[in-house]
């Protein structure tokens, strides 16, 4: 429902003020966007997944893609229309279409054709995704009846919580998010939707279970300087955020500009090109945040921050190491304060560190410093680490350079999730 | 007990035929080891945790440490003493002795000293090591007694049984193995014993929970060449292991050799090195396998190998990706032929190959070639992966080069295990 979409006063990022507002992707100007069920998801055949987003007028789009060597079909088809105006995005979930050979693209293009042809739009104006089980082929007959309902129903009734629903899969809540901001002496507003859930590692791409963030926006920024701030953005916010340490086949982010803002249109790195960068990374920061809470049976944020390092390199490996570890990730599970593990991480991370100089804290409470465990803090971290959210600080010693990123924790959950192929 | 020690007929591994013995690390001449309890464990308190081998005569020995930075007290203990003749070991469970600070270092000397007190050994003569929880200091009243208790038992009793009992910690089994062969018309013996189960990843060391493993020989080998074989049969073994991804604190191997099968001494790489290094590297397997097996929660001993990379590289970036992977590791526990989240995994590691060309297999079933999933084989794979032992084979299809490596599954009790801080 639109109204579980996030909404509580102003918020001052760096020299921006955000205003979070209601109606997630749907909350700019000019887009509309629903989903509906064709039944794709064999554990529960009702539920939606089938998903439309639709721009009145067409749109400039930056788009990120998986690194991985084996992609999703839609990865490919969509860098082949990177370079034009694009009005819709048709999504599936509960197939990734994936290692589905020449038969599969085939029908990726006939989904992107269907929905050209069903809303009326020209041809190469629409871009698609699929997410769910690698291997299996979409089952054609059920994907066809989904888009000729999805592009009917899309006519009169937008609705944002069910295009979020219709591409979620072991997903357990809706994540979205929408705030507006002053650029060029107009409101403008960027919204923004995601799945992905497990298979997340900080290097775009990301899983099967996939992440797949849809980001619209009614400012008028031109296609290289929409590209520019994406990739900034994405460096702060998808490429922090760890779940697992699994890289996806089918992990894309959209970014869709349909300029109906009408603010003096970006297309230098002027101050409001700044301005729309710094936005648009607290909007991509608070959707990845979103994703790591939903991760795979994770019952805790971890906002882990490395300071003092010797080198940018150095300081993101500390903190990799700590994301990745099966140890650290258990220990946060079970609600324990386990710096033993933490310091064993840092120790075959790579990263230098003067060993009595290093500090270790949870949220403001230190528990390691001057080469030893801090004894009378450790009794009291237990219950830092009781809230779904926490900070996890580790200072090196040996430099100036930081790294942050957010993790989950490694629940029994995840196991028997990841473990259970019905999905 | 020793009876519980393999030792079912001959196997010829390379051009060395060796006959499984019984005895463990007690099999070869000379060597005799307890253990006893002092009360280290808080989760048993009354389950072994005091460790000792001894040697009637002092011995060669080759050693190798954990490549973790931060490193539990016996670790620059032992490196301090790599150019003495050894004639014991004194080990403790349930304290890691790890970031204890300068009290922890004494502690460790004080261990070793009262070793050599007990059993009149002479300064320099012992080395050490410790297993459990890293960050609590060593309860040195208790590790007093214990250490008195087991130096006396050894006079009249040699249990290697209960030495494996005591250097366990999350450990579910007893692990160990002993061979003997011919070597330079001698019957010699190769025996030893491990513990392990989780933060084990390739790349020695290994965790917390550490890899702990020692090698006892009656073979006459100078200590140049026991290095040099300890390195070889490494690389093939506790480096092609892996449970989780954590590099441990306090990982070891001890190799100790006394000379009392009157060989003539191996002191060059001649044909008798060559015998001794393949016999080592086989019970170097046998233990790494045991390990893997008794992985903290693991239901699945997987044999990974991939063959036809271009190179060495890349032929260990596809079969570490795949035993690193958090799905891949899930889907084994779960019994699913997850072949899309194999070939995922491939896709992120770097290695090269061609898609076409790529065959993956369950045993001897293929499930996936000429680019597409074999329907047929994928029906019936799901049996294949039902027995705890199973083969996982990956063929790149652009070169010669191969490499393999035995992992466990990720599994419910993993998480449940170290999720739990009693041990």
């Amino acid at each position: 429902m639109p109204s579980a979409i996030g909404g509580t006063g102003e918020e001052k990022v760096a020299e921006v003020t955000l205003t979070p507002v209601d109606g997630g992707l749907t909350a700019a100007k000019g887009f509309r966007a629903n989903g509906v069920s064709c039944g794709l998801k064999e554990r529960d055949i009702a539920s939606k997944d089938i998903a439309l987003l639709l721009s009145e007028v067409p749109c400039e789009t930056a788009c990120l893609f998986t690194k991985n060597e084996i992609k999703g079909a839609h990865v490919p088809f969509d860098i082949s229309r990177a370079d034009n105006r694009i009005q819709a995005v048709i999504a599936n979930s509960g197939c990734a279409n994936c290692l589905t050979g020449p038969r599969g693209e085939a029908d990726c293009t006939e989904m992107v054709s269907l929905a050209e042809n069903f809303l009326s739009l020209p041809a190469g104006s629409v871009m698609t995704a699929s997410t769910g089980v690698i291997g299996n082929r979409l089952i054609m007959d059920r994907v066809r009846y989904g888009i000729e309902k999805v592009c009917n129903l899309i006519r009169n009734d937008s609705n944002p919580a069910h295009f979020a629903d219709a591409i979620q899969t072991t997903d357990m809540k809706r994540k979205h998010f929408a705030a507006e901001f002053s650029l060029g002496g107009k409101r403008v507003t960027i919204g923004a939707t995601a799945k992905g859930s497990g298979g997340i590692k900080p290097d775009l791409g990301l899983p099967h279970g996939t992440l797949l963030v849809f980001l619209t926006t009614d400012a008028a920024v031109s296609k290289p300087m929409l590209e520019a701030a994406l990739a900034e953005a994405a460096e702060l916010s998808f490429n922090r955020i760890s779940v697992d340490n699994d890289t996806g086949t089918n992990d894309t982010v959209f970014l869709l500009s349909n300029g109906l803002a009408e603010n003096p249109v970006v297309e230098t790195k002027n101050e409001d090109w700044e301005t729309f960068r710094v936005a648009l990374t607290h909007v991509c920061q608070e959707i990845g945040k979103l994703v790591v809470k939903d991760g795979e049976g994770a019952t805790k944020l971890t906002h882990i921050q490395v300071k003092g390092a010797l080198t940018d390199g150095d300081a993101r490996r500390a903190a990799r190491a700590l994301a990745d570890s099966f140890r650290v990730k258990t220990a946060l599970y079970g609600q324990y304060p386990a710096w033993g593990r933490i310091l064993a991480a840092l120790g075959y991370s790579g990263a230098k560190f003067e060993f009595r100089k290093l500090r270790v804290s949870f949220n403001d409470l230190c528990l390691f410093e001057n080469g030893e465990v801090n004894r009378l803090n450790e009794g009291g971290a237990g219950s830092e680490l009781i809230p779904n959210d926490l900070k996890l600080t580790m200072e090196l010693g040996v430099g100036k350079k930081e790294y942050f990123l957010w993790t989950s924790d490694l629940s029994v959950n995840y196991v028997k999730i990841n473990s259970n192929f019905l999905s």
